[in-house]
């Protein structure tokens, strides 16, 4: 059945960053918008952003292309070119291996939500612009020389 | 700059489906937001439907995942299934592969807007379910014989 039971839709609050760095986004809440549809060439996320939380660390990816569209309330982008408003309407796009860090802040009143859409490539990297964190093999988070979080 | 500006963005009126398959799609208009933002490992269209437009024929893609947000309006899902109403905050997936032949009919009052994501494979080809087509190499269409429409 291809229109999506949001009841089948698999939720996650919060992220996997190793502490402190999960703090800023501890009330971020994704909805699985294409795993719940079966997809598995690229992800849609519907993210519920309550003010005061961060979408992510800021980030690029090494493969996977990005994308991102405002449904409600607003948003403030920034990268390493400042700071950009987004409203519902207003969308962004992340290139694969654009060395551009990205990350969405709530600073409204209210919850904003917004559609993310990202690649799947088995090579990808996630590099964080301004913490001493990317992403290793598989889900793990690694230091940027490699080392485990949980090492001495 | 990942931030999309609109007025960048190329828009498409109509299909480049062969006569007579184009005339139920006249009216679609597509804004490419992904090719827009550079974008290459997929593409974000956004639909701007109009009542009694169809969203293209129905189809399915041999090797590209597909997804739609329906943002206004409203718009009649059609697939082997039947009929599925999608309103504003709805969503379908289609995986690659599934041959289930699906489009989108605005039988409502005003003009319907929906996001459409959809994979990047070269070995892809859609497949018509109501109609004698397929897409064949490259951009063009062709007969499930693989003959052209201009040939006798």
């Amino acid at each position: 059945m291809p229109k999506i039971d949001f009841a089948t839709v698999t939720s996650r609050q919060g992220s996997a960053y190793p502490a402190p760095h999960d703090a800023p986004c501890a009330s971020r809440l994704r909805q699985k918008l294409g795993d719940a549809g079966g997809l598995t060439t690229f992800g849609v996320n519907l993210m519920h952003l309550p003010p005061g939380g961060w979408s992510s660390q800021r980030h690029w990816h090494s493969h996977e292309d990005e994308f991102v569209y405002v449904l409600a309330g607003e948003v403030v982008l920034i990268d390493d070119d400042g700071e950009h408003r987004l409203v519902a309407g207003d969308c962004a796009a992340f290139p694969a291996g654009q060395p551009n860090g990205h990350h969405l802040v709530n600073r409204g009143a209210e919850t904003a939500l917004f559609l993310e859409v990202g690649g799947r490539h088995a090579d990808d990297r996630t590099i964080y612009a301004d913490i001493d964190m990317m992403s290793g093999e598989g889900d793990a988070y690694v230091r940027k020389d490699g080392s485990a979080f949980n090492q001495a």
